[in-house]
């Protein structure tokens, strides 16, 4: 088990002291203590659940101090603490077993990585069990909470909770803690008044927001956790679904043209004038239910953070249309952030124009989530919006070209076919929940979901203005807010092209910037038990939303990485996708990737078209074609794919850039395209595709308050490769993505194809493998047309970009 | 979708008018309205979120009373409410959209089943709205709850929950009502002093309690659920996995006895005297932090009743030692009730004696859970314990040698080969947790499992004194509790033998009992959309609990069974494994099963060894194992099991019984065993095997409490074959379970077995099929011997109950 922290602040003993002081584990007078009363008092202090002398030393008796003393024993029959009796009641206290997991013998033998604190001498005085507990609190234990938390979530905190004298916030190790009361949160409703009008009904839309917020924050101002979500307010999965396109139709060709983006969208935007206030209140008329929250703001709520969530433009219960990534989305967003800065105004119901202000904020905003939510975050803070001090993006998109084309070619996300922005759009338009407000609105929607429909243009899978209205990355020169980007580097939904161009795009920006990068899918990551994002968060939030000076921006590695390779591994980086990493090239000659650079006259050809029954199948069965597509042992996908790999290799290889790909290609008709796997070959133990749970349930995000789960990866799938990075291109825009050129059949095209970045860590005794197909039965059109390609091997080539060794 | 119900109650109209004024729906003066505003203020009190009227109104637009109207527009235009318009609204109230389950033109054509009041005229007065909505509170949403329970979660009886003036509990349609304050729950753990002294400490075990309450208990005594379950102090699996034992073993000839039970167990049984009370409290010492809950208690948790969890003797925090299911094991489960009946005496601490009752209880208790919790549940109802009144006990196991044995063989619960009494003692041993209590008892321990290890018997696999000590069958006459009992047809972890011969044996005692089979595995089913369990529960605990005479006994059906079938069927029946239920016999040729009776003079034969490697494949992958043994066209097990086949059935046939094989069979050693399945082949659309997740965390248990997830079985799972019963049996006791005999090489023997009891709806063109095999990979040992069995199919038939057509 590896304990990975990298949000604990380094801090002077005097502040130290401060600080226990502050959470009252120890009192000033404790100081002058001998040595065991002293820590007696520690232990008794870390039981929060005993209300009573006695029932404390019962716990402190379950734990032994010696391989012969219970630590109770212990305490009352020495006058001294020796260093060995302190480790081994500090590890049990985190959970570690004298059985199992450590020696009561040897505790810093322990083989888990854990945060230890170092001593001088082998007897500690009590300033030393004052820095050894101080290091013990903000330590991990083995369910995924620091051991503060821990004590947290078993009252420790109740008394300062209740007691109206304590000045909250309390910050900890430069993170703020749970002394607000969860048993009486404010709950209310306000409706945003947007200086837009997507609906074209001459009024401003109104955008429904619900507030979760400390009691406490009617005595003192406190910070927001804003999450943008279209989905909060229910989907339409049947009206989505019916909307879903074919794709197994035809490549086609398109016209040639020098600028696919020249083309311009209509403009029709008028804003109306805004509603006349009629009123002021600080009082909510409305407030909600259970609906979705996210984990990581429910623990921030226990920490004095309010909470809101807005689902946009075209969602139940507030106006618009929905538009899939456009500017109107992002006014939208920003909005919120405008009202909860205090310079927009929010009314308490629909129809009074009756004001209420976010008297309650401090005006300091983050936004966060993950996917379409992190998505706007993004947007949002390309706008350079007042109050939006950073964003925790997760799995976000950045052009949503990204997430629905790739190089002139209709692509979609991993496990959705025919999913385009119309489909999203419908299924996200949950005013249809509401029929009353439905009734009104369908037919403009109807036109709306129609022009959109035409305006994505699958024909030609350009880049076109549509695609650029929605390329959150023109306009990364405007962001003043602290970024934080986190993201799976196998997440075939939202690709990592996405993270990959925004964190080029933001590196030189005169802001704070972060990035985390692990082995997950499309999921969240605040319940790992390999690595205290949480605890990262917090430092990061208290820094960014209660102005706490804590050097967040230097503890925090700038860019943190899972390794793929090992379990439990993150690795710290200055950057990802440096341009100075060293590239190596591989070159071709049949089935063989080798470094040597000996060119051999070879054309090898492959034919897309599979027999109807087959086609069929794996078109229904991506999975199994996937697994086809990789195994050069398949008989059906034999003459229909080229494999290519390299000997074993003897060296490790940690790649980290866009691997590249230079082919020279022909096709015998007037269309053509291209897609490209690079793959780790081998057959070994790599990580769980998704974290497994551990322990369900098992982490309270405060007391008695919402709990979460415990997962981790494992090392335990035994396989036989791993996808490493992936690339489609239409032939047609082999000269960039916004020329498209005709394919003449028979000709061969010089062709350099970017895969998607990545940071992959390829051990020895693996081969590092490509292969060269055309479609992609999980996410190109599905024509299975009779195409067959020729590719030179001569002048192919593969640039992998990795660290130096 | 159909929206099955159960536990709603018929009720006068007068108490309908009753109970909705008591819940505030409406006021008395309400009813001299004119029908428009009487029905405005019904539809504003079902807007709870909604805090003014007009705020209140602008929800009422949301809903469609007419194809073009909506229901604001419409009550402001008219002056009479049509049953049109009322079930228009009182479907969109439940979830249902008028663009896709229903046509505003004409409601009551609505296909999915929902709950729908009848009126006798076309245009309503306020006594029919008030009926209507009376129905309404009680009937599903699409969201898997009452409407009543849906308001509540929208903040429905926030007001009557804070207000000091409103008696509790309310009880709305016989169910209790979630009006107590769920924030401000109580949270103490007792020690209870249990009468027996496992742990051979001179001592009387102390037992931890972890009781949670509504602070209201403080003013009027409250039901409690109580819930046992050694899982919840933790449970040590890495020493449980040390200890499963190896079943790649032979099957071993063991001694002909003529009753396997006559062995006595020592008795070193000595009751220490209680420990002498030093004072008495009213106040807890200690409470807990975050724990393992059961959604069902947390419900009833909102709605008046205190839960209790314990984790019996030998785990964390208490005394004693793990026992596996004997008598000291139901002592320890009945003390908790004795302390929550004002009958035992409980501690605040472990150290000081100083005594606290249970003075808040209204001695009115109930055991729930599921697996070991319900076993538990089940062995303390066995011993008619007062206080105890009604237990609800799922998948539970009524006997331990049906659990981890079978007709003299050692058979694994599915999944779980190698699995035991002792392994099973050892997981949940977690007085491990706590290292200074364990270095006490280590030694103690040791003893006591190596001995549980001798006694279990893996050797024979006899039903021996170990055995008999743990089966709670032999004591039903005991029981005075009502019992609820819960049991997934297809779990073959606690398999139906164990619901089946419990309900065999109290089908005739003077309680009432209930009994519900679903299609699920060894699941919890409180969250499943098309059957109102938790309602059931509640009518059934608010009559058991709070003494409220709602005809619960009647109301609910006796025997209520989910159909495989059919999606969200449940069909209600009097009885189940009914004696009276008629047999039909079917006759085995090659291949084919037969209800002619055309007896061949056929012997077929199987070789149970396989080749080695192919043996080590499958003993490591069952899943592949139980594939091919189906499937007959499988190369692999050729030779290896005989597969007899219906013809598909032209008729429908719904079993429901113990499905019974006579077989006549030699085999070429003097050991042998028999294993059968009992399969619905034919390539189908099934249930799937668990249920899906419909929609995460969409029901909340209480006003922003806990939340559960809403899950349902969906009839997608396109399959070859489904599991419909098996068995398996030592030929050493073919006499019958207390008898082993000699098997003589090639000697043909007479052997009835008993498959487990099921009920199954086998469809027209669905063929039945039976597999004749040995070694089970999953539950038997597999010693891979060079046994060969023959079957002599003249004397070889099956016979299956199942109901009059």
């Amino acid at each position: 088990m590896k304990l990975n922290q990298f949000a604990i602040m380094p801090v002077t003993p005097e502040q130290e002291r401060i600080e226990m002081e502050q959470i009252q584990m120890i009192h000033e007078r404790d100081l002058a203590l001998p040595p065991v009363p002293f820590f007696h008092q520690l232990l008794i202090n870390s039981f929060p659940e005993a209300r009573t002398l006695n029932s404390g030393e019962e716990r402190i008796a379950g734990l032994m101090a010696t391989p012969e003393q219970n630590a109770l024993v212990y305490l009352r029959t020495h006058d001294t603490i020796s260093q060995q009796v302190f480790f081994n009641l500090y590890l049990q206290l985190l959970g570690f077993s004298p059985e199992r997991d450590f020696s009561l013998n040897e505790p810093l033998a322990i083989t888990p990585t854990v945060n230890l604190p170092a001593f001088t001498s082998s007897e500690l005085n009590n300033n030393d069990m004052l820095h050894g507990w101080y290091q013990l609190l903000v330590t991990h234990n083995t369910t995924g909470q620091t051991f503060l938390d821990d004590l947290t979530s078993r009252g420790y905190f109740l008394a300062m909770v209740n007691n109206a004298t304590v000045k909250k916030p309390i910050i900890f190790n430069g993170k703020a803690q749970a002394v607000y009361d969860t048993t009486q949160l404010i709950r209310e409703v306000v409706y945003v008044e947007s200086a837009q009008d997507t609906d074209h009904d001459g009024q401003r839309d109104l955008l429904k927001v619900e507030i979760t917020r400390p009691l406490e924050s009617n005595s003192h101002p406190v910070p927001t956790l804003y999450t943008a979500s279209p989905y909060n307010q229910g989907t339409n999965d049947e009206a989505g679904e019916a909307l879903t396109h074919d794709v197994t139709i035809p490549l086609t060709e398109k016209p040639a043209v020098n600028n696919t983006v020249a083309d311009t969208l209509p403009t029709n935007r008028v804003v109306p004038a805004p509603r006349k206030v009629a009123g002021l209140t600080q009082t909510a008329e409305e407030t909600m239910g259970n609906s979705f929250d996210y984990s990581l703001n429910d623990y921030f709520l226990a920490r004095g953070f309010a909470v809101a969530y807005a689902s946009e433009i075209g969602t139940k219960d507030s106006d618009g249309l929905r538009t899939t990534g456009d500017v109107e989305e992002t006014i939208a967003a920003t909005a919120v952030i405008e009202w909860l800065d205090g310079k927009r105004t929010a009314f308490t119901n629909r129809t009074d124009n009756v004001e209420i202000k976010a008297w309650w904020s401090n005006h300091h905003i983050a936004m966060t989530g993950r996917s379409y939510l992190g998505t706007l975050a993004t947007a949002a803070a390309t706008t350079g919006v007042d109050g939006l001090k950073t964003v925790i993006s997760e799995a976000a998109i950045s052009s949503w070209y990204d997430y629905y084309r790739e190089n002139g070619l209709v692509i979609a996300p991993g496990g959705f076919p025919g999913e385009d922005a119309d489909v999203l759009a419908e299924e996200t338009f949950s005013r249809e929940k509401q029929p009353g407000d439905y009734h009104r609105i369908k037919a403009k929607w109807q036109n709306a979901l129609n022009q959109m429909t035409l305006d994505q243009d699958r024909t030609t899978g350009n880049y076109n203005a549509f695609w650029d209205a929605r390329n959150y990355r023109k306009d990364v020169a405007n962001i003043k807010a602290d970024m934080l980007l986190v993201h799976g580097l196998n997440d075939w939904n939202v690709k990592p092209k996405n993270v990959g161009k925004l964190w080029q795009a933001i590196r030189d920006l005169p802001i704070a910037k972060k990035l985390i990068l692990h082995q997950g899918p499309h999921v969240y990551i605040n319940n790992l038990r390999s690595v205290d994002f949480t605890d990262m968060v917090n430092l990061w939030l208290t820094h960014e939303l209660y102005d706490v000076d804590n050097h967040a921006e230097t503890i925090l590695p700038n860019v943190l990485i899972q390794d793929n390779a090992h379990a439990e591994t993150w690795r710290v980086q200055e950057d990802w996708l440096a341009p100075e990493n060293p590239e190596t090239t591989f070159h071709f000659s049949p089935d063989t990737l080798s470094e040597a650079n000996d060119p051999q006259p070879v054309q090898l050809g492959f034919s897309d078209q599979l027999p109807t029954k087959i086609f069929h199948y794996y078109a229904k069965h991506w999975d199994q074609w996937q697994t086809a597509l990789v195994d050069d042992s398949n008989a059906m996908l034999a003459g229909h794919r080229l494999i290519f790999k390299t000997a074993k290799r003897a060296e490790p290889l940690i790649i980290d850039g866009h691997p590249n790909v230079h082919v020279r290609v022909a096709v015998n008709q007037n269309i053509g395209l291209l897609s490209l796997q690079l793959i780790d070959y081998g057959r070994f133990k790599r990580l769980t595709t998704s974290p497994v749970t551990l322990a369900g349930q098992a982490m309270d995000l405060g007391y008695h308050f919402k709990k979460e789960s415990l997962r981790e990866f494992e090392l335990t799938r035994l396989s036989n490769y791993q996808l490493i990075s992936k690339a489609h291109i239409n032939l047609q825009n082999r000269d960039g993505l916004t020329t498209t050129k005709t394919v003449s059949p028979n000709v061969f095209y010089d062709v350099d194809i970017q895969l998607q970045p990545t940071h992959y860590n390829l051990l020895p005794g693996h081969q590092l493998g490509l292969i060269i197909y055309a479609t992609d039965m999980e996410m190109t059109v599905r024509g299975n047309q009779p195409l067959f390609y020729t590719v030179d091997l001569k002048a192919t080539n593969l640039q992998v970009p990795h660290l130096r060794h």
